[in-house]
């Protein structure tokens, strides 16, 4: 039968405008014809009143077995005593690395047109150990914890995504001439890594440097791979030069060939339930859980119809100065299909 | 006499074009007739065969005397034993905040033509301990140390600086969302501060989103704050915006009512000794100096004249896209006193 032909793919609507957008996607793939089958979970801090979970074994078990998802928005609770869900799905499912390709999207008018490139961010530790403490009153430390296996992975991985994707060359981002022994260790992985790969230049820039190299002149810049912080930092930093989150995809790359697609923006609980969110990012991170399961026509042609709908202008939503709403906008994207 | 109404002032040219640029600055301020007498030392990288030394005792001892100094670029020998000079500086002169005010420079364009913010920068500790070790092979460890002595001590500094300077708002930079403990300190202290400077408006920004918001629309800020590591990102960044290092001041504020004036980019060894180097960042450091002293008017004349020589764009270093040797750049300046 054709439903035995559908690849099963694990669906995490989020909090939030997390439902809305997590609709449009399932509308366009829909249209488009995906041989895909959600497998919808709800994960979030929208406390589920039957399961009492924020985050169940199920839903973990789910991406899992299928190896491959979607994710919505998931709220960040401040002190409210668990950590964020975002980072616990990092742990989980030791998603390694996160990748994000961020480009100018025609007729998308920002300061900067000439922006291709991809960010690459180790995404299990470093800074984000969670390994704090206070020594005495007044005086608290965190560790950054860099290993040469973690290191390794995610070098290996920005290579192998470099070659993969006809890229031409790898920016290790790094502040080695302060934190010698932890960023150190961080590029001497990649350096082993770059000499596998002699077709790929390989080149080493400070952050702080790199910043500024960014804000003046994006297209100097291919693919960037860094530790945990300076990827939370840069990833956000290239969003905004063409236009912010919502309209960046993001893949995280686990273990064993897992990839959860994810879109990185916020909940946004005013506009949530208003048929106002932007489905973009979302949308765009679906098409990135196509390429990754190689189903290549289909991904191209979700995209263009997306990149099209934007570029034409007719139908765009409140934060990209528009006022369609999430259901018309989608209804565009799927009439360009 | 009039010699004894003169300010005494250490000067450190630095390596590579800090001669240079050091020399644009003495006889900018000779024309201007600022008071200052120049106390000259030189700290480098490039070893005074006289003194063995990269930083002599008196060096020190002259700006702890003086009080006020300006220093040019100093190379950051990479692996080489020790560390670098400018840490040095920071460390042995306790200079515990980092101000660089950033702003469009009318007349040279970039992306950005409303930039004008101030960045204050914890310069003393955070991921600059210098604290790193080997755990175990492969497994690395760096050290963020974040007292409440010294943010309280650059957060005070934040909020005197916006009051003195007619500023409307501080914003701290942080990620007290993953560091809940040493970045939630500094937050603590920042918010301890604010509530004394009830006519400041006070927010909090996420470094992330910070990055993202000021490649989107940098108006939005005005000063910001932050601990070291941030500060360095951050400081890039905005230079960055405004067109990079050679066009943007800085100062350090150390104990005891010191300040040292820096120019931040590089030493350039490529170009030195050619009468190429764009003298700006030096010049509009001693302006800060000069601020600092309470020299209201020579301040407000010098800039002005740096400030008339882009915008009219007749004379400009091959760096800001024209072919002026220094000393032409450096006389039009003087021309424009
Ligand atoms: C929400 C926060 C914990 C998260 C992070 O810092 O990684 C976010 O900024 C991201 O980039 O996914
Ligand atoms: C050269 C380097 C050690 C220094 C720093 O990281 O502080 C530089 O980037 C700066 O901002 O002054």
């Amino acid at each position: 039968s054709s439903e035995s032909n559908l690849i099963r793919a694990t669906l995490f609507p989020g909090d939030g405008i997390g439902p809305e957008i997590a609709q449009s996607v399932k509308e366009v793939f829909k249209v488009a014809e995906v041989p895909i089958e959600w497998e919808e979970h709800y994960v979030g801090t929208e406390i589920d009143p039957r399961t009492q979970s924020f985050l169940t074994w199920e839903s973990l078990e789910s991406v899992r077995r299928n190896k491959v998802g979607l994710k919505g928005p998931m709220a960040t609770p401040i002190g409210k005593g668990h950590r964020s869900l975002n980072l616990t799905l990092r742990k989980e499912l030791n998603l390694y690395a996160n990748v994000r390709p961020c480009y100018s999207l025609p007729g998308y008018k920002t300061r900067y047109d000439d922006v291709d490139l991809i960010t690459i961010r180790e995404n299990t530790e470093g800074e984000y150990s969670g390994l704090e403490h206070q020594v005495v009153r007044g005086v608290v430390e965190s560790l950054k914890i860099i290993t040469r296996q973690a290191s390794l992975r995610v070098a290996e991985y920005a290579f192998h995504y470099a070659k993969a994707h006809g890229r031409q060359r790898v920016s290790a981002i790094h502040k080695a001439n302060i934190m010698q022994k932890t960023d150190g260790l961080f590029l001497k992985c990649c350096r082993e890594v770059a000499e596998k790969y002699p077709e790929i230049t390989y080149e080493e820039v400070v952050i702080d440097n790199c910043c500024m190299m960014l804000v003046k002149n994006p297209a100097l810049f291919d693919v960037l791979v860094m530790p945990n912080l300076y990827g939370d930092i840069i990833s956000d930093l290239c969003a905004g030069l063409i236009g912010g989150l919502g309209l960046t995809p993001s893949c995280n790359i686990g273990e064993g060939g897992i990839a959860l697609a994810e879109a990185v923006h916020g909940s946004a609980p005013d506009i949530a339930g208003k048929n106002m969110a932007n489905p973009t990012a979302l949308l765009l991170s679906a098409v990135t859980m196509l390429r990754h399961l190689e189903l290549h026509d289909k991904a191209e042609r979700i995209q263009a119809a997306i990149l099209n709908t934007i570029a034409e202008g007719k139908y765009r939503t409140a934060d990209l100065g528009g006022s369609s709403s999430t259901t018309d906008f989608t209804k565009a994207i799927c009439d360009h299909l």
